[in-house]
């Protein structure tokens, strides 16, 4: 995979950084003639944008997406569109006291040792801002994919605290600052992380992304996997740390007859008993659904002192101010959502062009 | 990710299915005047052969490597080698009895609803024999990354039976036949795999990878990470269902000061305090140990009947008999290996390309 | 080849129609701390730009390049360039007259089949002003290969006359509007390309570009082949019928003895005695000059009617107002020069990924 | 492009050098269920393969293709098509004299330079052998593009004599050793060669390859463009230094009015009046012919003594005895045929990929 492209045949290229003018994303092999305005794209940027609580970062960014190309008349033409986002709320200045210092667990470091320069504000290049681009990307994403292909996200821990997966309420994901499927937990998460923010630490998360509807057939053998290709896409995304598919790591723990997934017909059409497989067999997806879990670390910025070194290869501790999220999982969730219909978008291109149809 | 080339630079072109006459790899991209000899790659070949225990699939298949180009006077020249394996004990009769149903859990439901056609005997191309390719192309990678970095991997769980890493030894890993480098926890997993294996029944497993003596610097931003890219590869196993990176999914609950890695000089050289970075921030190494695991599920063909469908759409009921891995885990420690080595190798001509020497 | 995308290891996306609000082009895997401003591409961008002079568009772009991303303080940081360029003077009225027409030797029937929507304003997508991506991305490659590099491009033939190369003189290129390095033949050029153009005609051209200080070993067999990536570089440029190299369509009628290019030691250095191969043998620069020349066909666009058909199928004729070049070979001269030095870059750096410094 | 891959989604990987075991080709992406048999490919290679006539290298290869993988009970399974040709009559010890000395034309000096180490028998991996690879790769290609197109060449100049193309007989092409299609030239043609073969020198050729029944809307703008990828793969063929597509380099003398290809509604179906396009306008496909011609420089290894150097930098005189076609040409006209189809096929999928049908 590119540095800074995703996908084969529905391909997208972001750039920009944390504290430039704007970032952005082109993206490659829309089919033509979808209706498409920036309303549609605003919509999904709306959910990942920073300021919307206080769980998430201060920094007020409205994160208004323009369409430079591509467009004719509120349809896609075929040819690559060029979505910008300009960054508004910069604020270079809180970066100055660190410029020097490597904050653990950052990207700093190996920036540094890679390339030997480093736009040090906001983390340049390494900010999660960068994922602003991939949220529009799947924007497009949903729009090659259709009404038909629906696409979730949810937060299923938060620090140590787990839902209750049998309390599972796809209604409550949108009454909650969290993203939080279970109601009862999602109100023990308020004053959990009020309490972690407020002295200035920071936690985890694990997000579970469900698309329904995907055909049977996307995916290839066996280096164009459909898992594989969502595992790339999520463990990509920052501060990821983990990727499983349908029951995951738990499925090591299995015996041969729990994890499978039999299958009956009914109503004259295939169904299967269970889904630990997430909805993919071979690299290839089943019919059922796509069940996506990835672990976010806990955010890196945080108030207590830490010891780091600084460029000048001579110790230091360091306190990281700005403006963070005690949990940057949160806003991931969008991101995961993202990625997902990326990498459907990409694959149901590429199947319709080895197969046909 | 094409669908049967792996990589960028250092690429591989898989091909072959489980019962035809041969399966294959074409490694390319590799750099010029490497000594190479069949051997060396028999050498890790041997490692991931059926037959070597009876916690292992008892196909009797050699496995063989044939050089059939690319090496000229024992060095390599450039160009690509082709490699070639054939099939020898490739009993096709015993899935006669299976050819027209699905086996829950195996990819044959998948391909038949992408492709509409499939060769049912023995998985075809979707049967683990596949992955004797990637270790025949690690094996080229290893020798792309120098005696400087070392990559071993092991077994740290067996079904529900996790090792004490405490015990961590890696000189028991090659002194039972599990790769499992808790030597008191592989005596437990004779009898608790024999009595599965007695069954007919299977279970999972999880694997550990660790890279050590991995220059900081390899990888890249946003998509092309190196740990995008490992997980990836080791999604793309047979049967992997999770992937993570240094703590995983356990950061998801680790405060943000616990998670730090904290940085010092000693000897005058970067010292990490720990590394639940797993070696790889913002998608970069940085010199400590790469730390990966990816979960195994359970063998999906078992002796218990299991409830299917048949390719005409019928219901019924299916028993796998075959000769078939207990844990198909164990043989692929070497197979993570392999694809360790080959992102590796992959990152550092990359890294060569754009940043130089 | 994707779609939007040039190149492997030094890659740039470009994106933008002639009468969008702006064009531009991510350039990718660009190596760190190379000095880079504004003004480094402008340099090459004016002299592509429209309006120089009677003989090329009289459309007013001033092409005023913006970098957006990937420097921080006036170096390259690794990560994504982002190049704007706005278009100011798009007149789309010019075109609502022939906006159900398709113009015969343009893109426009094409387009119509292949995507069933067309921005019809100025050839949208497949004008030439797409060409100031390629020459900002040039820019950078320049960059790249480093001052020891020279590349320099020029018309030999214009319409029907072609120059003499026994007056080549690389310092009359500049001194004519033409790029002619006969300073006789362009002194003769006026007059003929201002009858054409008074009578709203148009006439092709031949351009070859020449690059002085490759290094020996650039390229690769077999698909890889640095001719073959500078065939489709020159023949993707707009309007080009024919690519060749060194001899090109002369060699069929050499003998072989006449084609060799012998080879002495000059010096302790490696001299050849000719040069009919243009610099590549087998796919892989040798050292000597590398010699490129292609053919632009005559401007579609032009003041006589023709006989053409509508969206609707119906018959019609069509004349082309606008503001056209009467060559539009003579502006593709800095654009051949960029293509070249694109391709240049991204061999130095694959090669530099597979064999080292 | 990857060094040894072509394509994009019906791609191939070619591997082997002229005196190994053998030579082969791994062909991805190919539809399933398509009807395939080694005959099928075997056809073509015959058309390909050496011995034939006096006119082509005495080399007694029967190029015999074995399928190893990707079609069960004689259909494509949509999985990797492994093709592999034994070396048969491969002599190594007619190179043994030459194997310190650099041929003029051929790819020694570009390899030595690029590699440091090169296998000097036959030309190694540069050897126009590798174009078997291309041919069985092109012959599946012609199975995906079915029977409605048809692609033929024939060569249309040998040495400093051209066709007369008011003659121009397809039938013509097939009754003599030159795939001549004006039989007057044809016969003129054998003393000709007979003369320069008797010599030990050798000559040029053009090759010219229509493709008939192309659908309308192949290819892409701005990188992808179909002419671009044929340019790329045309130059790629062993000895080639031109290609042009339709008017070629013609087109840059001719005016715009004689250039354009007029339209009209001919029994209710678009018709063009004249073909200057070669089928292609804007990178995309038109629906008429489409027509490449390139041009092959004379065989390299030719018996007259040329001045060369050695691997040590010493100068030395040349003569190639070995046993080579007076006209390579010849021989490659099979090949631009099979390049042409692998492009279609390509661009076909890709075409499926994006707008679907």
């Amino acid at each position: 995979m590119s540095a800074n492209t995703f996908g084969t045949l529905f391909r997208f290229t972001s750039w920009g950084e944390s504290h430039g003018p704007a970032i952005g994303v082109v993206v490659d092999g829309v089919p033509p003639r979808l209706p498409l305005a920036e309303a549609d794209i605003q919509h999904w940027l709306d959910q990942r944008k920073p300021g919307t609580s206080r769980f998430v970062t201060q920094r007020k960014e409205p994160d208004r997406v323009e369409i430079l190309s591509g467009v004719f008349e509120g349809q896609t033409t075929g040819t690559p569109l060029s979505l910008l986002i300009r960054n508004e709320d910069a604020r270079s200045k809180d970066y100055g006291e660190i410029k020097d210092l490597f904050r653990p667990g950052h990207a700093d470091y190996a920036y540094w040792k890679k390339y030997g320069i480093r736009d040090h504000r906001g983390g340049g290049r390494a900010s999660a801002r960068e994922t602003a681009s991939r949220v529009a990307a799947g924007a497009v994403a949903r729009r090659i994919l259709g009404d038909g292909v629906r696409i979730r996200g949810a937060l299923v821990q938060l620090g140590s605290r787990a839902i209750d997966r049998a309390r599972w309420d796809w209604n409550a994901v949108g009454a909650n600052p969290f993203w939080c499927p279970d109601p009862v937990e999602a109100a023990a998460w308020e004053p959990y992380l009020d309490a972690i923010r407020r002295k200035g630490s920071s936690v985890g998360a694990v997000i579970e992304v469900v698309a329904e509807g995907v055909p049977a057939g996307l995916g290839a053998p066996v280096y164009g996997k459909l898992d594989s290709d969502l595992a790339a896409a999520m463990m990509g995304i920052n501060a990821v740390k983990g990727v499983e598919i349908g029951a995951g790591f738990a499925a090591a723990a299995l015996s041969g007859e729990d994890n499978a997934d039999e299958m009956r017909i009914r109503d004259q059409a295939v169904a299967f008993l269970s889904n630990h497989a997430g909805g993919i067999l071979g690299g290839i997806s089943t019919g059922q659904d796509l069940v996506v879990r990835f672990a976010v670390k806990p955010t890196s910025s945080i108030l207590s002192p830490r010891k780091t070194i600084t460029v000048h290869g001579t110790e230091a501790e360091i306190v990281t101010k700005g403006r963070h999220d005690p949990c940057v999982g949160i806003r991931a969730v969008p991101v995961g959502e993202a990625m997902m219909a990326c990498v459907l978008a990409d694959h149901l291109l590429r199947h319709r062009g080895q197969i046909g149809g």
